[in-house]
């Protein structure tokens, strides 16, 4: 551990944020778990070397077990007077490939990744083909078959907004609010792949991906476009559309104001 | 076994030529091997199951243990009279989503996929960058550094040309004629990656991974650009650069007169 020139007291811990993209293919998810390798204790367990000791690593976002990150963002508090750039290379050596650190920057003392995160954005990204690629399978949900793209659109853009979106939450997920503000919900297409896009002040467990789920079944026409507003008045999570795979998503982006 | 309408004669065996992708990550390569799925080996599987019979396919590039590709040429003669874009279907329904059949379409009775290919190009992704994506790492060879451009593009243009490529041949590769004709060799940019695509009309074991482990060493500095039109005058394999790794070449397509 290095000191202050000239001090002999403990060293001043500084708070780092973290950009961190991921495959998380064989991932257990961002949280720790009982077995398996999650991207919060790999981190930690990297970081632990550059420490000298235990650190404990916030994300922005708690993405479940298969769903990948382009853009996590993570924060830590740490005393290792290592420069940032030597953490990249170094935590980089480190950690699988399926974990990639893009960048560490000191940060307000203050900060933290999930409490000061202001705007989340998430991506899925479906192959509406009827052979879908042995090269992006880890990435897509695979929909063959018609889907009304009209019909998607409108519901995904009734989406935007301050909602109650309780029919969009994994059962049996701890009360809090179910009280979210989307400010961007959109469909366009990206290399033959249908994306759907959408930021928002946060998200509920499983949220993007019960939407995912629900527009899926306004395009195959087994639901109404109008059903999309209703649910979010609140309905109950029976309503709306099944859960889509977890592979088919990406948390792109964390901004902080 | 469905038979032609009116007949009581054994079916009239067709040809098929099939266009396959595949991911080859956790394949052992083209060849059926003792253990370990191979492309040949899951294909014939599954097309016995139509033909309700053992069949024999035949590969246009007999790619070896994690090198993919984007468009394998396959054929096979079969007696089954199921129509072609059922066979696609059913073929993709069978098959590991790693391995997908793009078109089934009857052929000349004459069609080998191997002996009938007049040009094959292949395709090498290099990801030129300090820190390698988590998302193509399974298509790609990560050279972090700098490389010389000008340098690895006068390299690889002396590739073009009819040369006896045995510096670039596997040791041990069973004796035959080691000289092959290569109508272009280029290296160009492609979403963030380097890659070097290369059309022959037959390429030796590991040719390729050898150029490119070439053109690797001449863009960091470790070797002459001359000297690569110096060894394709016959040197040993020695000579030539290290093998590049699998994961970063694709067959990309088959052609035939």
């Amino acid at each position: 551990v290095s000191r202050p020139a000239g001090g002999g007291d403990a060293p001043e811990p500084r708070t780092l944020k973290l950009v961190v993209a991921y495959d998380g293919t064989s991932l257990v998810g961002w949280q720790r778990q009982a077995a398996g390798d999650s991207v919060q204790s790999l981190l930690e367990e990297a970081l632990a070397r550059f420490e000298g000791g235990p650190v404990t690593v916030h994300g922005a976002g708690r993405t479940d077990a298969g769903v990948h990150a382009l853009g996590q963002v993570a924060s830590v508090r740490m005393t290792c007077a290592h420069d940032t750039s030597t953490l990249v290379r170094g935590l980089n050596a480190t950690l699988p490939t399926c974990v990639r650190v893009l960048s560490v920057d000191v940060s307000r003392a203050d900060f933290h990744a999930r409490l000061s995160a202001a705007r989340k954005t998430y991506r899925y990204q479906i192959a509406n083909v009827q052979t879908a690629s042995p090269f992006t399978r880890a990435f897509v949900w695979h929909v063959p078959g018609p889907l009304s793209r009209p019909a998607m659109e409108q519901a995904a853009a009734a989406v935007v907004g301050t909602h109650d979106f309780s029919a969009f939450q994994s059962v049996g997920t701890p009360t809090r609010s179910p009280v979210r503000t989307v400010f961007s919900s959109r469909l366009f297409d990206d290399a033959g792949l249908l994306i759907y896009e959408v930021t928002g002040d946060g998200f509920l467990r499983h949220m993007v991906r019960a939407i995912v789920g629900t527009l899926v079944e306004v395009g195959r026409g087994w639901r109404a476009v109008a059903s999309t507003a209703e649910l979010l008045r609140g309905a109950p999570r029976s309503q709306a559309g099944a859960t889509a795979p977890p592979q088919g998503l990406s948390l792109v982006r964390v901004d902080y104001d």
